[in-house]
């Protein structure tokens, strides 16, 4: 039913797709969540989504409003191959997590603690944008995938809170060559070790 | 300066105390807080303290209101030595976050990702609850302990927050048995291999 009254201005429309994508993307998951309903509950066509935003994908990332193209990063880091991976994923989420951006994605972090519906769109984030393509360009058996990309996200998750938010010392000002040296192993060992 | 009014009755004087110890825990530290400026904050006598909840640790403990005694729970799993305790903690702190304690947990993490005070109080009893007794009691560098249980507690609660908080799946429904198996390694390394 599209909305009556004033013509929605950029800034309106925007915001009306992007709060209508978040609540699809949640209660229904990324790949049950389509541009047409998105569309319907911001009452706009859904031209003006791909307008807006280019494809699923890119709405979906723009939904978690994330500091930088974490799908970008990750795929350039994959594409450099599984040896050495590791070491290279720690350091590059370090580096992000160092800069300026490390705030927002701190944000993110603490939201999706809080709240059952930021840490509903993680999941689908890391399932859908992350595990699918990254881990999809590796030599991994795919039924192994989803729990070696879990077991990752697991060590990467709690390094972040320990180092950024619990600020656990000597983490929190460790060199991030020292912190890659030792924490990429665990990642390479999650992706590429038998697992039982 | 004591409270003037009425005598506080037992619950009062121990929420008095608690909220009095949580204060200076999180403001001074564990080292820095003393029973005697606690018992001052809270209008009582030192000795009511202790009387209410016996030594310092204990009311450290007691202060973040963990569902089981961690403190006796680690050290009795210290005590089988260092062969295959990666494995025994996973199995165990599992066992304690899948029991009906497990809520009280998550809500405590949720807190001190939330609040930079319950933060500090987490900070607080790690470094001095955790570390200090159970690597204590390893054949550990005591200069390399610090940074190995940090990378410890960084996969600990990052496998906590991904399966009981941000629920991803596989980890959301393995069997306690298999996490043990996969991630035990990891926390034997970090206690065990060489770091650099």
């Amino acid at each position: 039913m599209p909305r009556t009254g004033r013509r929605p201005g950029n800034q309106d429309t925007r915001e009306a797709i992007l709060s209508s994508a978040r609540k699809a993307f949640s209660e229904k998951g990324f790949d049950g969540a389509s541009i047409r309903s998105i569309a319907t509950g911001a009452g706009v066509d859904p031209a003006l989504v791909h307008h807006y935003f280019g494809t699923k994908d890119q709405l979906f990332t723009a939904t978690l409003e994330l500091p930088v193209d974490v799908v970008k990063v990750m795929t350039g880091l994959a594409a450099d191959g599984l040896d050495g991976f590791g070491e290279r994923l720690v350091r590059t989420i370090l580096g992000v997590w160092d800069s300026p951006a490390g705030s927002a994605a701190a944000a993110l972090v603490r939201s999706a603690v809080a709240h059952e519906w930021t840490a509903r769109l993680m999941r689908e984030f890391l399932l859908t944008q992350i595990l699918r393509r990254v881990l999809g360009s590796f030599d991994i058996d795919p039924a192994e995938a989803p729990t070696r990309a879990n077991l990752v996200a697991s060590q990467m998750i709690g390094l972040l809170l320990m180092r950024y938010i619990i600020k656990l010392e000597p983490l929190a000002h460790m060199d991030p060559e020292d912190v890659a040296r030792m924490v990429g192993p665990t990642i390479q060992r999650y992706l590429t070790e038998p697992l039982k």
